[in-house]
């Protein structure tokens, strides 16, 4: 099954078209999670592993997806990489796609690896199938070969990447805004994730999709206008500063074809709150999906 | 001590402005490193570190510096993350500097994480500092909050970073190549890097340093003279087909400000080769300088 399609379904089974964001630093944890030897990588990196699996239960069945960010796992070396994929398949046992933000992107020759380190190839025993995410992010700068590997095995096994065309940070306009008028790199990276995922399309989404943020109306509805049939993961929403509104134009016309995240304002939504640390997470992530919702105009449990 | 000038004396005792790429699969390694059992993760991760670590007595004295891709070892998840450190720590005690070839790049708050996993923040005393490269790979397509952490440790640390520029692979020309004649994506994005290095460069070499490939010799002098005082790493000679002549040009007149990388072509040589296998490397590590240095003017031995 179409890596989309399965999201579409986890999306309507859950109640809305959000990602929850698991980016966690030991600072931001309860208390209660804190490692007792802060030295200790082992424990540090069990105590991230600790709080995403509580972020887990507490978005499921609203969520249908999470997105793990491994940067904040790496902190911990081998260790926190450990804790990662042990994360993975936490929420894979609790029902939840997951998205690994990983970033990654080099030439042909080594993608092949990234690939088989993430989605697993000759290494699928090797790493328990339970423990592969649903989909990758992805860096598109050095061509199509440094996508390829993933792609192939993507549309293979039902999974998906995402190919980063428009970041949310405004630092990186820098990069993307070069060009002309009309003209902008950002917009040569839509083309190219466009045309990367054709051979693998058939009649529906593209495996092949693309993280773009929700900035203004009219660029946004110009990039989906370019990528009719490329699912975007839409970063951004909540702490750092984008709008439901903004998000409207990721979607097409009957609510398809993208899923917003948010990150810190759900997880770290029990910080200034009194009480059950999980249940202020879970009305933040309710309250996140009926904004999104909302501007769908979408009904909530629909 | 400033990386550039680290690498330059490291380079002077060694003899010659070369790197040697540790990119190891299994397939390839010699018959009696091969694990025992191909489906253990840590049994296949030991046998990739033990190669390498067989490649660093080898270059050893030949090579200032060995680049360590780390792709290949997350082929084996957290058991090939842990190789891939043990390696960074072989390196320094035989001697030689470390180029972590990561690639990394994500927006700020993430490149953040991404610096103290790699370079060691709060996390230093947890890493082992002989753990800890002296300089990585980077994406910077998202821009300058993407490196600004690794600058700024690195600039702190006496480490160094290498930016992507202008990829080796020709399937990156789709997007490098984008752009105006004599003003490419390319050419965007080595302003970028020179500009990014100057307030930490002080009067000699910057500590942000360039991935360039070495192509056609006017576009690599040109890109030369737009990054006077940055260090580059230049990827492609050997297995990639590209030559000692077309790495003139990356280095200043008195041969400094560059190091080339072979990867396969030196790692590998023992393949069609009787004998000691390791000995099979030293002699194409030695080649290799000799062809470099060849073309720079220089002596063996010097």
């Amino acid at each position: 099954m179409n890596y989309c399609d399965r999201l579409h379904a986890a999306m309507d089974a859950a109640g809305g078209p959000i990602v929850v964001g698991i980016d966690p630093v030991l600072e931001r944890l309860p208390a209660d999670l804190q490692p007792a030897n802060p030295q200790s990588g082992d424990q540090c990196a069990a105590a991230l592993a600790a709080f995403g699996r509580g972020i887990i239960e507490a978005v499921r069945g609203i969520a249908p997806a999470v997105k793990i960010n491994i940067a904040f796992f790496e902190v911990f070396q081998a260790a926190g990489v450990a804790a990662f994929y042990d994360l993975v398949e936490s929420a894979h046992e609790n029902g939840l796609l997951v998205i690994a933000d990983i970033k990654r992107g080099d030439i042909g020759s080594t993608a092949s690896l990234y690939a088989r380190g993430h989605f697993g190839g000759a290494e699928l025993n090797t790493h328990g199938a339970a423990r592969i995410p649903d989909a990758v992010t992805l860096a598109g700068y050095l061509g199509r070969s440094a996508v390829q590997p993933f792609v192939d095995m993507a549309a293979e096994t039902g999974r998906g990447v995402y190919i980063l065309v428009r970041p949310s940070d405004p630092e990186a306009d820098l990069v993307h805004e070069f060009g002309q008028e009309g003209r902008r790199f950002y917009q040569h990276m839509a083309d190219l994730v466009s045309a990367w995922g054709g051979a693998h399309r058939g009649t529906g989404w593209s495996p092949v999709g693309a993280v773009v943020a929700a900035k203004d109306a009219a660029s946004t509805a110009a990039l989906r206008a370019a990528m009719p049939h490329t699912p975007w993961l839409v970063p951004g929403y909540g702490a750092q500063g984008g709008t439901a509104d903004a998000c409207r134009a990721c979607f097409t016309a009957d609510g398809r074809g993208a899923v917003v995240n948010a990150s810190r304002s759900v997880i770290y939504a029990f910080a200034d709150q009194p009480g059950d640390w999980q249940a202020s997470v879970r009305a933040a992530a309710e309250r996140f999906s009926q904004d999104i919702r909302g501007v769908l105009g979408q009904q909530a449990g629909r």
